[in-house]
């Protein structure tokens, strides 16, 4: 089926600004509050949240096979689960609706004034039931900075990582949308030199600039996921910043993965990015030497070319940006993540997230943490209010953005903010 | 609240086998299906499993404030949400209609048909929908001795394992209840003296026996549970095999911690025994030292008296017992579990999961899984029907058996069986 509503000649009759992030190209998923206070499912053209329930009341899905209450829901999983095929009718079938040439709903102010809101009076929301969240370590660049920052410099990368995606499993319960704040956690750390750990307040807040994909069903338990059908099943994307506090994360090393020092909030950008949306800008990612297995062998353009960046508002309302960087430089690809990740069997279901991991790239400006910025909190950054960091302050707010530019076209993830507040106090 | 459902002269009019795991002072809660394909909520008095669903609509729980449907659920965690109190007064008020003294249902032939079913006429579900999985790795001596056959013998315990209940995040997906079988994983591995890893079936898969807690709601994110609060988030308890592949996991030990190793599928017991019917059977844990820190201290009893096995049965229907140990081992509560899970203002909800990770006791013979009962595959264990083994076999069942027991009275847990298929294939 032709992905019709990638026509980079088509125009809205919904005005988009110059350089937005959500052209009719886009056709992006999410799930919001209108202002009268109704959640729905809904797309984004410009300034204008489109409210998806009300179209499908409205009978503007007419034809295409879908539950009656599809798009009246709190999460996009049913959507989702309907797979690849249902979700190319939908976005195209949008597309067609609001391009500038189609008078149906442009011509009905009626209709119009319940389905379009402004993005400004709407309040994003989740957009999926995160079952079970994961989060891969897929940067080399990355890998081989925490390497040298924290471990053994000549034992910068395990050894088992040219052979798979490393992955761990993150909670559920800690992801969160653009715009809720987060407390600077409470945790155990153990100071340099000292052999006695103490607890307290963080001291080592940091962001990791991630993207992350969302899996539609994928197969039942036992059952693998060959390479070449895995990318079936990803929906598409999001921004992540998945906060770190890099003191109990240290801590927490000496025997497993990092807990604590992750599962207190991770927060996601609110609009999934498809994966047909993203498909003009599918790039070749970087060799892989040794060849990995055969079931993770994979020929052909399966990276995607999206800038990405990272900035820090301070209280001063100031803003420095501290990194860019781009989601080309991965070493393993979404496909291969999820191909390794059901090869034993594990079962994916609809609305599960998994995560890049911090994405670096090759220069000392394009590194995805603090960490690795300041070098392991040496060499702080000077921000533009003349204040320092080497870590994340309270009242800090992290901003990562990311788009895609090619040809003059360009779709964009909008941001993933959060501010960092004080640690939490009980009442 | 007087928890009356523990009244241990309490009798009831539905006959318990001598020595059953459901007594009327059990009154464990599960989900089931009916042999009239219904789902329903429902507890167990001896081999007779009691349909919720059906007593609430005949009005059995009149004066009980619940939502209407609150039994006709397929999941446990609307009514696990309700709070303790609600959970004692349901638990109270079956104990007093199954009591041998009450005529109301006793007498009514017609709703005992709508509301009893024969235990081998039914088909157990899992009991909760699992927002969050996570394991801890609680017993001491487990502990001790998987750093004695992995690591370096005279580092054999992290610095940080004194210092806090250590823990990771396992996937919600993986979770089956008992009964339904599991696939040998292909896994990849590094076999010993080697450089390049292989990838196939895995050829040491392992159980793992342990208990897990379920939670309700504790808190909004950010809001920590103080030591003294934490237990009123203990909704009850099951048995669990925390299936392992022990080839990946030391390969996947290199990065962070057990991924594929143990995602391909954790089983768990159908019916959770509530923290109230477990009360008679509390227990102080093993002596503290170092002292941990205040958030973590605690005095008195949390420990429970339970003692725990695990037998084998092969493809000859020949049951051999492997271990015998007992939950009062573990050193860190699960009090201190919880209370540390959210100590950085990680958000636990209704129906999570947290396992005690590996139980074994002090003496070889109580140690919880085949990597300590061989010693690393050393020394094989001989089986009953003549045959050895390192680790698991295809074809063999594994099954964990709990109850606690003092004073004649018995409280269990009834199993956790699970039987071992070859590697899944794909059609």
């Amino acid at each position: 089926m032709p992905i019709s509503a990638n026509n980079t000649n088509r125009k809205s009759w919904i005005e988009v600004p110059a350089d937005s992030d959500f052209p009719i190209q886009n056709i992006p998923f999410g799930v919001f509050i209108t202002k009268d206070d109704v959640i729905t499912i809904g797309t984004r053209i410009g300034d204008c949240a489109i409210d998806m329930g009300a179209l499908q009341q409205l009978n503007y899905f007419e034809g295409i096979e879908l539950t009656d209450d599809m798009f009246m829901q709190d999460t996009l999983n049913d959507f989702i689960s309907d797979g690849k095929k249902t979700w190319r009718l939908v976005r195209n079938r949008l597309a067609e609706l609001f391009d500038e040439t189609n008078p149906k709903l442009r011509d009905n102010k009626e209709h119009r004034e319940i389905v379009i809101f402004d993005v400004k009076d709407i309040e994003m929301q989740l957009p999926v039931l995160i079952g079970d969240y994961t989060d891969f370590y897929t940067s080399k660049e990355h890998a081989i900075n925490i390497g040298k920052i924290i471990n053994n410099p000549e034992k910068a990368l395990p050894l088992n990582w040219f052979h798979m995606p490393v992955g761990y499993h993150g909670r559920s319960s800690s992801i969160i949308p653009s715009g809720i704040p987060v407390h600077r956690p409470m945790v155990q750390s153990l100071p340099n030199g000292e052999t006695t750990p103490v607890f307290g307040p963080s001291r080592m807040v940091d962001f990791e600039l991630e993207t992350a994909f969302i899996t539609t069903d994928a197969n039942i338990m036992g059952e693998n996921i060959p390479i070449n059908e895995a990318e079936d099943y990803i929906f598409g994307m999001v921004l992540m910043n998945d906060w770190s506090a890099r003191d109990i994360q240290k801590w927490e090393s000496l025997s497993f993965g990092p807990f604590l020092a992750k599962n207190f909030a991770t927060s996601i950008s609110a609009w999934i990015v498809t994966m047909d949306a993203l498909e003009p800008f599918r790039i070749k990612g970087p060799n892989q030497d040794p060849a990995p297995f055969p079931y993770l062998l994979l020929k052909g353009k399966h990276n995607f070319d999206i800038n990405l960046e990272v900035s820090i508002q301070t209280e001063k309302a100031i803003n420095t940006i501290v990194s860019k960087t781009n989601f080309k430089y991965i070493y393993w690809s979404m496909i291969q993540q999820l191909t390794h990740h059901t090869s034993n069997g594990c079962r994916v279901n609809s609305g599960d997230l998994m995560g890049s991991g911090t994405i670096s790239g090759p220069t000392p400006d394009s590194f995805g943490s603090m960490l690795e910025l300041t070098w392991g909190g040496k060499t702080p950054i000077l921000l533009n209010d003349g204040t320092e960091r080497k870590f994340i302050s309270d009242g800090d707010t992290v901003i990562i953005k990311g788009f895609c530019k090619n040809n003059g076209a360009r779709i964009g993830f909008g941001e993933v903010s959060t501010k960092l507040l004080p640690p939490f106090l009980r009442k």
